[in-house]
């Protein structure tokens, strides 16, 4: 059993069917659905070398090490706080050896993480422009998570595009609302989109949330729009595609 | 009645509750179920100003009267033959005073049609690339309609910036696999995508036709993924939905 301290308002969450153990603290950070699909959505060689960019509590991290047991991730998280939790949450599942937390900007990433080295980028970036008219959040930790604050849209895509080996893959979540700057950052920084796929709250509804999955160096030609991922059932009961996923399954 | 010249291997289609009478030949051109989203896709204000590019049998142009009575449409066909049906069609509807057929290439389309005054572009275009793969059809005709060969998707985006005014609308439906360069070439042209639907063929399966809405100088963050269009259901009739749409309701 691993010692483990856990701060004011922090507790732990359990996820995969009690396989994964993530600290949380709703003040500061607290994952979401959207990182759950992001890691759903990554699809790579099993012994991948990843870099989870602006990656929060780590959540991502951690959900992608139950799919890939060999992968090996490398975590960037600007907030101390915030990669300080995603530190302990590494410890408590005893995936040191797996998972290395960078407390960092990941705008410099390329600076302390191997150019043109990654096979994957994965990211669940800050969803709002600065001046969206979305209110930015008074606790400066939430601001700084969903707001383009600290790093922006380009930084990410353009940080990704360093980071990974020709052919290698970025895949990102974002709102619908930003995927016209998504396909044209990517191109770009020649990351040409491959998959896209909407997740809708509910049957005959528009996307809320958007993933992309990207190739560095890849064709301009050849993008799949894939089926869409339904989240709920009209009776507001996660869908049963929705719980596989939360099952780990 | 108006009196109709029919030649070899045409024949009348009729669509809409045998509203619409659309002449066909399979051997040059005949519309399929793209065309008739496409319409359906395109909503725009009553007496819309609107250029149909690549129109083809004049399809497009000839569902859009259905819905919009009081719309003018300025059909562009560069192939004579199918610009003629295109012109016999129009007849046998009686609405030579909404529909106006050019014989003349799409890409010089600003040439004699008014810069900066249409409300909307509708546009079902050649879908292949020339290097795509693709068996080019040895019927020249055939060939023209589906392959980039008398014009490519950047000719119609910048034609179609060109036409529109100030917020007029790109309503365009192409292949998936062409998405990534629809957007980036919208972007360039300062046409802003404001919807893209999917159409897949059955429940789960990945698109096989998308559908973009793109506004002129619009915003390049708001765009709606919709939720996506099923086609046939698992015993291969058409859905309800497209069941309501050939009936033009």
């Amino acid at each position: 059993m691993t010692f483990m301290i856990l701060y004011e308002n922090e507790e732990i969450n359990h996820l995969f069917d009690e396989k994964i153990k993530i600290i949380q603290n709703k003040t500061v950070f607290s994952f979401s659905l959207d990182t759950i699909l992001l890691a759903y959505f990554t699809q790579i060689k099993k012994n991948s070398k990843i870099a989870d960019l602006c990656s929060g509590n780590g959540a991502a991290s951690l959900f992608l090490t139950h799919y890939y047991k060999k992968a090996q991730i490398d975590a960037v998280e600007i907030q101390s706080d915030i990669a300080e939790m995603a530190k302990r949450s590494v410890a408590l599942n005893e995936l040191s050896e797996q998972i290395t937390v960078y407390n960092r900007d990941a705008k410099e990433a390329t600076d302390f993480l191997k150019k043109d080295s990654y096979d994957a980028v994965i990211c669940n970036p800050p969803y709002f422009e600065l001046d969206s008219g979305h209110k930015v959040n008074p606790n400066e930790q939430l601001a700084i998570a969903r707001h383009e604050i600290m790093i922006n849209l380009e930084d990410i895509i353009k940080t990704a595009s360093g980071l990974l080996k020709t052919k290698g893959k970025l895949f990102m979540v974002h709102r619908p609302d930003r995927l016209t700057e998504m396909i044209t950052l990517m191109a770009k920084y020649d990351l040409m989109p491959r998959k896209i796929q909407s997740v809708i709250p509910k049957k005959g509804r528009e996307a809320n949330i958007v993933l992309v999955e990207a190739m560095a160096k890849g064709s301009m030609t050849g993008v799949k729009l894939l089926p869409e991922i339904v989240v709920h059932e009209t009776d507001n009961n996660y869908t049963e595609f929705i719980q596989r996923i939360l099952a780990g399954e």
